[in-house]
């Protein structure tokens, strides 16, 4: 097993001065930690997005109609999403799956076909899911990432897409931290005043609906989302394996969120790629005390935050594996 | 001419919520302005790292010994420096530029030898170079960079090495902001508190011995340095081009700020890459109005930091070169 001082010597060997990659050496640290090596190489990157509709949706609490979900899908599956062009910039494998979208969207070739129901159902009025479809898809996401792992990939990449699912995981979150709905909900892809009190009002609603407490997955069952789960899930496989998984924006941290607190050890393969403009994110972030890659102010979820950090994140590992030692370079180390 | 309106109207009819790719959109704006087209690509993206020794270097000013600035162009050209790692994760030509190191580096068929003199001389007891030398290095910068340019690169990148050159950089700062030298002085490579006061003393005595107010050029002459002139005269050629010139950390930043004073077009050229750990930077930064891409505290120069976040901005191009307006893909536009 490498250990961190393994690490620290072998960063602290190469030619630059020491510390001078900054943020980048505590992410060395960790990259080489869960690929367990100090000379990290990453192989076929995999970035899934996980799509899905909720029941929420309809009370709209969302500036764009819930159409807007298939339609992405279609987008994505044709090329034409900012995440395809991320994706073909950086050969990152682009894996879309259905979890569960309402618009029928017929077949597709590359379409990861795993909806385990057409839409949750509306959280305010009644559970999003069963236990059963929560356990499902989980188990689906699950089964996507070993999948992936097992093919060669030590890196998977995650984003999301769904209509109205910054509602569903502002209300996650609350209901994990404990945190006031206020300090939780957000704009989303745009509401203004008006949608965004609409949006809370209808978010307390739900909440007093359920307001026992419950362990993470009954809150996924009660209030969660099936694109959700899936990553929840497929974060819970990484834990066991040599490999990282990079968080893109609010509902994927918010799926992380969940996915540690239901196996800590998840926690050393996530490394969060950015701070979106959804307001609870940097709360979020602060509260798993973690310093993500980028602060762009981008909110397009769909992993694009992932993969615009992707690269950097690479770098850091060829950066341990590839770069000269002060020795070998024969350049001298500092006077002082 | 392409205005800001056609390139804002391009972005928001992207399949994205507007306004969702946060600093990216500005940066969008820039990158089109610059290329004057809506529809930018980047093509044969040079890194350009000018390299050259400093007389006031003996004064022990940095943590490293003079030595290391032949010792890492060496490093350079056979490989093994992290510039080199991330200009070949990225596909960024390397051009490893002589500007005037004291070192015999002998020869090298990928060295650019375009030394002005064997290092400047101490410009805490004599002017660092003369008027003709600045103006030879000045116009060196400038035809490197123009014969990219007639090659078909439209991306240029400015790196820089100089044991010693954070010292020249933060007294050019000092002199063209007259801003106090504490405020302009930083550890450089990993400056200890004693090597940090004796460098702050050692500029006070440089600053004593020309006190009168210089133009920007006549600023360089008296404490500039090789390859900051170098850079500086490489950003004045892109004025007049379609192109964009990617700013590494603290000693690129200042060549720029002269480059600016001297030619305030040079401005809209220029993106700034991050934010580094010297401790200057940050002041300078928000004094040229500009919100770097990256923050994550890296020190390294050598265009390192230029190169971290040349993919973001290779993205942003593609993003809106790529991606499907929502009339193309079929996606709803928002319903408020």
């Amino acid at each position: 097993m490498i250990t961190n001082a393994d690490l620290q010597r072998r960063l602290d060997t190469r030619t630059k001065p020491q510390g001078s990659l900054g943020a980048l050496e505590t992410l060395a640290i960790r990259i080489g930690l869960a690929l367990d090596t100090d000379t990290p190489k990453f192989q076929a990157p995999q970035m899934f997005v996980f799509a899905a509709d909720h029941g929420i949706a309809t009370d709209g609490v969302s500036a764009f109609p819930q159409s807007v979900t298939a339609q992405m899908l279609l987008n994505y599956l044709s090329g034409g999403a900012a995440i395809n062009v991320l994706a073909r910039q950086h050969g990152i494998t682009l894996r879309v799956v259905d979890a569960g979208v309402a618009n029928d969207i017929g077949e597709h070739p590359s379409l990861v076909a795993r909806a385990v129901a057409r839409s949750t159902r509306n959280f305010r009025t009644e559970p999003a899911m069963t236990s059963e479809q929560c356990t499902q898809a989980l188990g689906t996401g699950r089964a996507l990432a070993q999948e992936a792992l097992r093919q060669g990939s030590n890196a998977l990449l995650f984003g999301e897409m769904g209509i109205g699912n910054t509602a569903c995981a502002s209300m996650l979150l609350h209901r994990r931290t404990g945190w006031s709905l206020e300090d939780c909900v957000g704009r989303g892809t745009g509401l203004d005043d008006i949608g965004l009190a609409r949006k809370r009002d209808r978010l307390a609603a739900a909440a007093a609906r359920r307001p026992e407490k419950l362990g993470p997955i009954d809150t996924m069952t009660e209030f969660g989302g099936f694109e959700l789960a899936m990553i929840t899930g497929a974060l819970l496989a990484t834990a066991d394996e040599k490999c990282i998984a990079v968080i893109d924006g609010f509902a994927v941290s918010v799926a992380a969120l969940l996915a540690i607190e239901i196996d800590p050890r998840v926690r050393n393969r996530c490394i969060f790629s950015h701070c979106s403009a959804e307001y609870a994110h940097r709360k979020l972030l602060a509260h798993l005390d973690v310093k993500p890659l980028l602060d762009l102010g981008m909110r397009l979820g769909e992993g694009t935050g992932a993969a615009m950090a992707w690269p950097i994140i690479d770098a850091t590992a060829r950066l341990m594996t590839e770069m000269a030692s002060f020795e070998a370079a024969g350049v001298d180390d500092r006077t002082s």
